[in-house]
């Protein structure tokens, strides 16, 4: 039996996504957000909203690129300050002691400490009601090599990436191995 | 020291978002997709993409209404094999094992074995390269009695999601407790 709980953002799981963009002054800042996913294969493509009250929102269309950074759990402190600061009256990485570096290929910071780096550039946005989403194509990503698998492949528990939990407004962790994709169900297959 | 990956879809996490609709005929249908994530707070609105080529977008054109369905880990196998076979030619429910039921609000089946459920109606596409992103508004989301917590909210350990590593092909489950949202990253705040 299942209860109704009417119309909320409620999705197993959200990422934790941290969008590293310059101001017009070239300054570094950097958001969270958990409204965003993959969106295109080919060209390959990641979405994520943001209001157009963020100084993030100025940056994007100020500069049309990002980062979009992925924390370990190991920073989910500063992870979670990137979502509660705004980059108009703090400078958050030096706030919170992280290290806002130039990336290749766009004009946006990426965060050395966290693992995972996706460079972009803005191509598209769509207005949602009181979100923009920006649709941005990955031109680049960069894995920290202390999080490489011995196949040479990103080791997901290595990077211990966040899972926000929206209604309980808390992170979680990864867990350990469920299943081989395109293969589990093949099964069910006649 | 981080390495270049190249311009790869690679996130984490993936969701493992199983999308139910109606053919025209009324035939109840269901894929897997890894591409979405919510993408509006008011209204609440999840995006997710599809190609082409799929059953579903046929079935999304005609009916403009979907489920998104969530899988326990317990369902792997059902999961993968929604992203397996191909509506056109295969009754997957049927084959698997799963009972579509029909909806409230929207013209689409949802899964009853499935902890979780998202009543969807589409209000906007955009074309992204090979992928078509729907933009889907939440009318209403069903959670099992099984699967909420005694505080009245869902417990994620209990529903227990599927990630997806896009790399490796392979799902994981959530873990543990890692932090306080709006809350962990206080200390940085002066």
């Amino acid at each position: 039996m299942k209860t109704s709980l009417g119309p909320v953002t409620l999705l197993y799981p959200h990422p934790m996504l941290i969008i590293g963009t310059y101001d017009a002054e070239g300054r570094p800042d950097a958001m969270a957000a958990a409204w965003g996913g993959i969106c295109s294969s080919d060209p390959p493509c990641v979405a994520f909203s943001v209001q157009k009250s963020r100084y993030t929102y100025t940056n994007l269309r100020e500069t049309g690129a990002c980062t979009v950074n992925i924390p370990s759990s190991a920073h989910v402190a500063e992870a979670d300050f990137f979502g509660i600061a705004s980059g108009r009256d703090t400078d958050k990485f030096k706030a919170c002691g992280l290290t806002p570096l130039p990336s290749p290929h766009v004009h946006a910071p990426s965060i050395e400490e966290f693992p995972v780096v996706l460079c972009c550039r803005i191509i598209n946005t769509v207005e949602i009601g009181v979100h923009v989403q920006f649709i941005a194509e990955i031109l680049d990503v960069l894995v920290d090599d202390a999080v490489m698998g011995e196949d040479g492949k990103p080791d997901m528990e290595k990077i211990s990436p966040l899972i926000y939990d929206s209604l309980r407004r808390e992170y979680r962790n990864v867990g350990g191995y469920a299943g081989k994709a395109f293969s589990a169900g093949l099964a069910f297959k006649s």
